[in-house]
This record gives structure tokens, C-alpha cells and sequence, in this order.
């Protein structure tokens, strides 16, 4: 915990991880406001939207028309998570910069989630992997429950590091870890990440992070110190916690601008741009950030 | 970061710092059920009440009774706020364990918290600890605004350092550094405590932080990578932040438990008992505890 890095990439998940756990519906216009404002407060990376089938994710059935829909900023990269070969077709005729597939640390949880084992699902995303690759398109890969299930409860660092490293040499070029439920601390982030860093070097790696018992920004901090440059965030906080009722999920951009701010580390987005961004998707949704950052600042204001 | 202390004694402010900046007026009764569950759930350090004038602090003017209706513990040790001489008395006679002085670390604020300047309030704590220790009495040093300062801004940790090091050179035998308005971040965090530690051993030292901003638990887990073992917080996260209108204050004693116990660090504090404690005051004051720990758990009740 002694050296931090001088820069971090956020990458934004509000509009595809964050929406999607919403209980409101989001007009396709204000998730189109809501892409821009993020690239107009600096975010280089966005998630914009996902083609998984409308039957199980409804909230992101017009994915195509958001990508359709947005001014493109140069700078950007605009991605969209793809579980299927239809998936990355449907991606490709919409125009996501980059693609990105969704795995998990637990067999449970990838038999739950996604309905087969967490071999089965390597599988599955061979052929997007191949066509991406082949479409001179990058792959991200998430691995989620990398600090706990909830099903199994605990993970072992070393198969969280095990998957992560087959899905690294599938072709993923980043893989964000992600404590799913939220229930890491500082010592089991440094005890996991010491396990994937046997396989994967730290440049390789971003994490993805959820509030739900508060504890995203000291395992950040951990996280930090241990060399991470690329963190997941969702402006306002946005996205539920679906193991944890009436919980908050995905950790607040604002919150860890804040922190990362006031540690010095560059990020290139601009807090009072993303406090507006912010304010513009509560009150859509009529409810206040899921961030005291952003409370505490607009409320200064 | 790489070593964190195997035992955290916890501080709990949320009788004293916590109801005095609660807007609705609690009963006594309730001060006196509140302090007595605290207990119950394993806290052996409360703060219990204050003794300053009730034209200031009107919500502590029932601190006598609080301390005269709890039934005691043996093992805990109820302390209260002695901003003077006159205070002192007061305390004793209610039966307090131990004292606490309040000085800060800015000049502005010390003006327009307590009228004075750092050196006149010192001169006023000195016939505190002098009585105190007379009376075999322990004494403990609030310094306020050590990572910022509502007026002044930026607060070299020089200066900080400078002012602990008086009060501890008083008597005071333990010196608990506040971040008054919550602003510190965890780079900031660790230069206030290398200057403070420069003068004063980790041993007689603690962290008092507010959760303004989220960067609390941040901020914790920089102070234990760097020896601090003693930390205040307040069930339920009582206590609003008076220079953040809408914000909220000290970090709740189950976020900072929940991460205590996810790093495996002893506290004594059972977490059951303080969620039913954190529910009491809870429904009392007609909100939800300020805690995501609190929050999340209650909720998969």
C-alpha cells in the first residue's frame, strides 16, 4: 500500500451493469443522454448496452437502438457485453467498439446465472472470442463472486486466479474481477489479487467492485496498492443488488473520483460534469445517488 | 498496508458526537437504553454524554440523568465531553469513568467552534486535566479538522502533529484525530498520521473519521496498515455533518465492524447485537441506519 499509481481508467458501467439492475424503466432517449453526459464528463470507456436475449435481460432489449442512437466521441470506446455468437453479431451490426463475455469464479453461480458449468461456459465463448479476434475487435472478460457466492460462500483465491488466467488465454485482453455480492474486505482483495497476479500481471487487470456492505472504497485503496489501474464504477451508484434486497450494488464513479482525486491519481473525467451526469439519472429515476459524494457535493452546490 | 494490527479497540461516539447532531430530540430514556445496548453488544468504550453549557448544546443537557439511569458494566467505560473546569465537576459528579477535551487543529475553527484560539483552549483544558488526574481520572484529546477544515481548507500535518503532541504532553493519554468534515482521502490519511507519528507513538493514538464523502473505510484501512489500533464510530452512523447540510457524519460502527471482521480482526463486538441496537435507534429516529453494512444485513433478516 505504499506506491499508487499516478493514473487509473474508469470504465463505466452505469448504462449496461447499472440500468440493468433497475427496477424503473429507462426510456432508450434517456439512456442515450445518459451515454453522452458519461463521454462528456471524460469517461473513455463505456459500457453502453448489452445483446443478451430480451426473454432474460428486458431492460437492455434496445441496446441496438442506444448505440444507434449516441453522437460517437472519438476517445471513446463504446462496449456491449456479448454471451453468444448472436450476441457479437448483433454487437457488430450496432457498432460496439469492443465486446465483452461474463464469467464466473463459482460453479453455482455460473450454473444459476447462466445455466451450465463454468467449463461450459469457456466454451460458449470460444466462437465469440474467434469472431471478435477475427474482427480485429477486443475482448474484456468478467469474472464474477472473485470474494464470495451467494450460493457457495466462499472462493478460493487460487480459482478465481484459475479461471482468470483461461479466460486471459482465450484471448480476453483485460480481465475485471468482480466481488459480485460485496462482501470483500481489504485482506481477502489482497489475498485474491496476490493469486491472479501469480498468473496474470497487474497491467492485465481491472476491478469491479459493489458497495452493498460499503466496503468498495477500501478495497479499492487495497486494490490501489497492489498496482490496479482500471476500476469499474457505476455513476449514481446505479444497479441493485440482487442477492442483498433493498441493498446498493455497483460502487458510485463519484465516490471513487473523490478518492482518487483527493490521492492525486489522474483520471481525466471532471467531478462537476459527472455531478450533473449524475443528478440527470436520479432524478429520472426519482431517487438521490447511491453515492454521499455526490449527495454532499450537490448539496453544497 | 501490509501489516494490520490482530486486535481494534472501537470507540463509540453515538451517544455524544452522534444524538447532539441528530435533528430529532431523543428521551432520555432512550439515551439511557441506547448506551445500555451499546453495551450489551460488546462496546467498552462509550462515550455517554457531555457536559458543556445547554444554551450550546441543548441536546446534552440530560447527560446527569443519562449517566445516573444506565445500569453499569463493569468492564466498560463511560466517558463524557469536559470542555472545562465547571464541566469536569459536572462529570464527576455524574459519575463518569473518564473525560474528554475538545481542541482542533485550526485556528479559524477553534474561533468559531469554541471562540478561542488553539492556545487559549489549551490553556482552558489545562485545569481539566489537572483536576482529572488529580482524581485519578483518565483523560482523553479530540483533535479536530486534522484532514481539513471547514473555513481554512488544507491544514498542514505539521500542524497537526504540533497540537497533538501538546495536548498528549498535557496528560491526555490518548489523542483520537478527527476528520471533522470527511474530506481526507487515504494518501492524505497516511502523511497527517506519518507527521503525527513522528512525535507520537501509534499506541496513543486513535482515528475518529466521518463518512461525508464515503472515504471512511479508505481511510480506515490506510490508518491500521500504518499501527493505528483504536477507532470511534457511532451505531447507525448517528450524527449529521453540520458544514455539509444533508450529508452524513461518523462512519457507522457496523461498516467499520463488518470490514474488522472480514479482515479478521478482533473487536469483541458482536455483530447481531449491534444491528438489533442499530434497528433501536433506528426506528426512534424514523430512518434507516446510515450504514450499507446495516442496511444489507437487516434486510436478509
Amino acid at each position: 500500500m505504499n506506491n499508487f499509481p499516478e493514473q487509473v481508467t474508469l470504465v463505466e458501467v452505469g448504462p449496461r451493469d447499472g440500468l440493468q439492475n433497475e427496477k424503473h424503466p429507462v426510456t432508450t432517449q434517456t439512456k442515450i443522454e445518459l451515454v453522452e453526459r458519461l463521454a462528456e464528463a471524460g469517461l473513455t470507456k463505456i459500457e453502453t448496452g448489452s445483446f443478451v436475449s430480451p426473454k432474460w435481460v428486458p431492460q437492455m432489449a434496445d441496446s441496438g437502438d442506444v448505440f444507434a442512437g449516441i453522437q460517437r466521441n472519438p476517445v471513446v470506446t463504446y462496449s456491449a457485453l456479448t454471451p453468444n455468437h448472436k450476441g457479437f453479431e448483433l454487437a457488430m451490426a450496432a457498432g460496439a467498439d469492443e465486446v465483452a463475455i461474463f464469467g464466473a469464479a463459482s460453479q453455482s453461480f455460473s450454473q444459476k446465472n447462466i445455466n451450465c458449468s463454468i467449463e461450459e461456459s469457456l466454451e460458449r465463448f470460444a466462437p465469440v472470442l474467434d469472431a471478435a479476434l477475427a474482427h480485429g475487435k477486443r475482448v474484456r472478460g468478467y469474472v464474477s463472486c472473485v470474494l464470495g457466492c451467494p450460493y457457495e460462500g466462499y472462493i478460493a483465491p487460487e480459482q478465481v486466479a484459475r479461471v482468470s488466467k483461461l479466460m486471459l488465454d482465450m484471448g480476453c485482453y483485460e480481465i475485471s474481477l468482480g466481488d459480485t455480492i460485496g462482501t470483500g474486505t481489504p485482506v481477502k482483495t489482497r489475498a485474491m489479487l496476490d493469486a491472479v497476479m501469480t498468473q496474470i500481471p497487474a497491467s492485465r487487470l481491472a476491478v469491479h467492485f459493489h458497495d452493498t456492505y460499503g466496503q468498495a472504497l477500501a478495497n479499492l485503496t487495497m486494490a490501489l496498492g497492489c498496482g490496479i489501474q482500471v476500476i469499474d464504477s457505476a455513476v449514481a451508484g446505479l444497479g441493485g443488488c440482487p442477492y442483498a434486497k433493498g441493498a446498493s450494488g455497483n460502487v458510485a464513479t463519484e465516490d471513487v473520483l473523490y478518492m482518487l482525486d483527493g490521492m492525486g491519481i489522474r483520471t481525466g473525467v471532471n467531478m462537476d460534469r459527472l455531478l450533473d451526469t449524475s443528478r440527470f439519472i436520479s432524478q429520472t429515476l426519482g431517487r438521490p445517488p447511491v453515492s454521499k459524494a455526490a449527495n454532499a457535493l450537490l448539496a453544497a452546490r
